[in-house]
């Protein structure tokens, strides 16, 4: 069981304390700029205190956790004092561990790779965590906490990290986006979105069963110009779609021809 | 049980083709150009003809399914001679009813939803089936199979067909082709593909919990320009990339915008 201090009342600390509990360990306090925030977060867990300071109140705390918007993460560092031998982790995906250079060798990162909404329960125990640390003594305890969570750790660099993160953005945030251009489409037309329910199952099955390059089907993928032209003319009032069709369409079409 | 004439032998004729006998139909034969191809496919059927020609074999066969590449449809038209009563459909999510004017009353569209490969199986159950009729006579046999082939039969218009395989196609199609471009950008950096897994899957899964638009996150929806930033420069060796990270990023953030 580890004393962990949370800085940070959004989705990621919400979603990360309650599963940290879950597994044993105690969240001590919540700092938040907002007070409210903290003070809602606090309602559900065992015994923190909602805090808007910046100083430790526990500073027996074996970990600090800043899991606040990338943007945000400097003005925290330069704002937080905690006694010499507290670990302290950010959560982000983007940045640097350096960052955190004034904590020395307990500086740190806890990145769960997982997309977190308030009203969603997560599964963390199939989240990927991955690690990063300045010193074997950080890097043992966030071990410890990671493997407590989740089956699925891994220690990569603050460089491979980045390059993770950015393949997330492209995997999910916009296949989601797809999505929701997708639904407009059929909006438009009265038709439902769940009409593709089961082709959206079937297509995330098949990507992760096999690489997705090679589960690629449709007319970009079988070079059905005639197809993709009418496409783009029924896209002729949504302008923009139309340029992400076909950028799409080009960038599948260069993709196997190579 | 109706009797079905098959005119193609590739994924959806292969798919299609064994779903409908095991639901109880027959199919009579198969016609395909590479006799070859109609003959593997037969051996996985009851008791089907293999045939090069486009003249029908069993007069009697209550159905014509054409399940063939959009392009090649027009050509089978205007070779395929069959009786006055027997209806014929094809499977194209694109092409009108209007290509099959020759058949009169009798033209007909049998289109299943869904992403086929020859290697994976299909539960039928599930694909949403569009049909089309110039007659109710022809559409009481469409509907017919289709029920006995699924628990989602819809009738749509040629026009709304089409934009349905629109937004398949962005929605279906482009989300695989990111999922490739994502992966490739994880092999580059020595990274495994299956990182990404669990997060696919709870995209995925929010997508179809609510509306894709409400599960939107990541930088371009927080309108964090430095993480956008950081990405751009990520991808400066990889300029198609570049150009679809930021054309979509400008979409995503328009989209919350409005």
């Amino acid at each position: 069981m580890y004393k962990i201090a949370l800085i940070g009342a959004g989705n990621v600390a919400w979603h990360l304390s309650r599963a940290l509990e879950m597994v044993g360990h105690r969240i001590t306090e919540v700092h938040s700029r907002q007070i409210a925030n903290a003070q809602l977060l606090v309602k559900q867990l065992y015994d923190a205190t909602p805090t808007q300071q910046l100083n430790l109140l526990d500073t027996e705390a074996d970990l600090v956790l800043i899991a606040v918007p990338d943007k945000a993460i400097s003005e925290v560092v330069e704002k937080l004092q905690v006694p010499a031998d507290v670990v302290v982790a950010h959560t982000s995906g983007t940045q640097s561990i350096d960052l955190l250079a004034k904590f020395g060798d307990k500086a740190a990162v806890f990145y769960p790779l997982q997309t977190f909404t308030k009203t969603k329960q997560v599964d963390f125990t199939q989240v990927p965590i991955c690690i990063e640390a300045k010193s074997e003594a950080a890097l043992d305890i966030l071990g410890d906490i990671a493997t407590s969570l989740s089956e699925e750790v891994y220690q990569l660099t603050s460089a491979q990290r980045q390059v993770l993160h950015l393949s997330a953005v492209v995997a999910c945030n916009f296949a989601n986006h797809l999505w929701a251009i997708s639904k407009e489409i059929l909006d438009q037309a009265d038709m439902d979105f769940d009409l593709l329910h089961p082709l959206i199952v079937e297509t995330t099955e098949k990507a992760l069963q096999m690489p997705p390059k090679d589960a690629q089907t449709g007319p970009a993928k079988r070079g059905d110009k005639e197809v993709i032209q009418k496409h783009l003319e029924l896209l002729k009032e949504m302008p923009h779609y139309q340029k992400i069709y076909q950028l799409l369409t080009e960038s599948i079409v260069s993709m196997h021809q190579a």
